[in-house]
């Protein structure tokens, strides 16, 4: 069975959106990510950190579905990273209203032993100086290394992020985050000036309207899912690079063939996370459901025509 | 040979894109469709309106891709339909500077005697009096009406556009006409509304982001082609339109499947439209190019993957 190491945060999140609104509830990159390559029967763990005030029953959820939390580092004085959020109408576009690091302010990551020898490393969206850092713990390369980031990053820590850049396998971003690294308002343009940054697959997140996959000359377009409802869409992404990488993992394929399923895959996966508040679809998803939603993409997407 | 009438505008455009600007060319909706519909071999007329100021080589242009223009009629003493617009820096939006209606506002229909048994009806954008005039004047019914409007006949002339949503079989409306159409956001919902108003079909068109193809409870969805450039977005929308109703036209099949295809063709040539300036592209373009890029859309959505 594959190895899968996730780096990111374990978090509280406060959430509005105009169907309703939560107090603190369970949220992070990692959390997303691993909730959803949990899928995918390979052997996940996170590097993380949180305080005295994180409930033993959240790591108990994790654990619940073979989440390895050895590497979360629990800071007994310390408080939990806090994101407090309210989504416009539209729900497309939000508010940070609070972003309390708390302990993500001094972390340092510490791979566990048994993950040093990790098949596959996910970088969740953080600090690209954390992110070095658990790259630089890890002796043997991983087959694949994916990076989750975001314009933030590029904002504040642009030196450190393109060192990481140079170092990876597969970027996730947004359109607007390409379209900033780059400085290509295209984003066939982007994706190939972000070739040559370091990644050789860039991923091109654009929300409901599906994910782009480029390498080299080839271009992979997955729809999102079209929803009668979206309840909340935090961690949609998270979940997308979790359940690619999760299919990856399973399968042990980086062929460009097989990462077209990765990305079907993520928005599979993503699909389902908005459906409700926070985490609680995705801890109650069975590979079932997974699955007669692929049938969904299938009948989605697939057309036969005849090409003289 | 299937028959397949036109009905919109023909007229002249003046274009501002950030790539530089145009005086006077020819553009309009009926001259898009019929365009793009001329690619699929089939017997296809125009019924609009011009003044006396419009070229006689730009008739001929359309006669050359074998386009009937009896059904345009010419008043020699008015002046044809201008639209001047500017498009901003994102290609996504545009202002439209100048709207003369000339010889349109007083535009009287007439289907020419040979297009009277048509086996399929475009309703271009246009007064929707208009486009139910045309419907009057054809006593059997077509095998299929597809409609496209806008939001401007949603804002002045509802109750017509009621009338004559009631009567089609397949309506082309982009993402926000069809929030504003039926009052529903998620564009599921949109979309059971509209059905619920007598169209069977409903094609939401997202311009870079694809359409979507709302049956009953099947979906299906088309990318539009990633591009390096984007030149002009004019007439990418009635080129759609064309692409679909040619395909549909040529092969005669009205079935879900096929109109999925239809789709397809519709994104496939849409993606040539905007690739230069007005309708330049359209008037070069060749079966082969359209062959060539349909095999582009085919490795950008279509994956293998083992369902359980």
């Amino acid at each position: 069975m594959s190895k899968l190491l996730i780096v990111g945060t374990v978090a509280f999140d406060a959430i509005e959106t105009p169907f309703g609104k939560t107090d603190k509830i369970l949220g992070g990159a990692a959390t997303y990510i691993s909730l959803s390559a949990s899928q995918f029967g390979v052997k996940s763990g996170i590097v993380s950190v949180v305080g005295g005030d994180f409930p033993k029953e959240y790591l108990k959820k994790l654990n619940d579905k073979n989440i390895n939390t050895d590497g979360i580092d629990i800071i007994e004085d310390g408080k939990t990273f806090f994101w407090k959020g309210k989504y416009h109408n539209d729900l497309n576009t939000r508010d940070t209203l609070i972003t309390d690091l708390n302990v993500l302010a001094d972390f340092k990551p510490v791979v566990p032993e048994k993950f040093i020898d990790t098949d596959f490393l996910m970088l969740g969206n953080l600090h690209p100086s954390v992110q070095m850092d658990v790259i630089k713990q890890i002796p043997i390369r991983p087959k694949l290394v994916v990076l989750d980031t975001m314009n933030f990053w590029m904002d504040n820590t642009l030196p450190e992020l393109m060192e990481v850049i140079a170092k990876i396998d597969v970027i996730t971003i947004n359109d607007e985050e390409a379209r900033q690294l780059s400085g290509e308002y295209s984003l066939v343009k982007a994706a190939q000036k972000i070739q040559e940054m370091g990644p050789k697959y860039v991923v091109i997140k654009k929300g409901e309207h599906g994910a782009l996959l480029f390498n080299d000359d080839n271009v992979f377009f997955a729809p999102a899912l079209p929803l009668e409802e979206v309840f909340d869409p935090t961690g949609a992404g998270d979940t997308f690079a979790g359940g690619f990488i999760g299919h990856i993992a399973r399968t042990g394929d980086i062929s460009f063939e097989n990462m077209k399923r990765a990305v079907i895959s993520g928005s599979n996966l993503a699909s389902f996370c908005v459906e409700k508040f926070g985490t609680e679809r995705m801890e109650n998803l069975t590979y079932d459901d997974i699955q007669e939603r692929l049938l969904q993409f299938k009948l989605l997407t697939q057309f036969e025509i005849e090409l003289n």
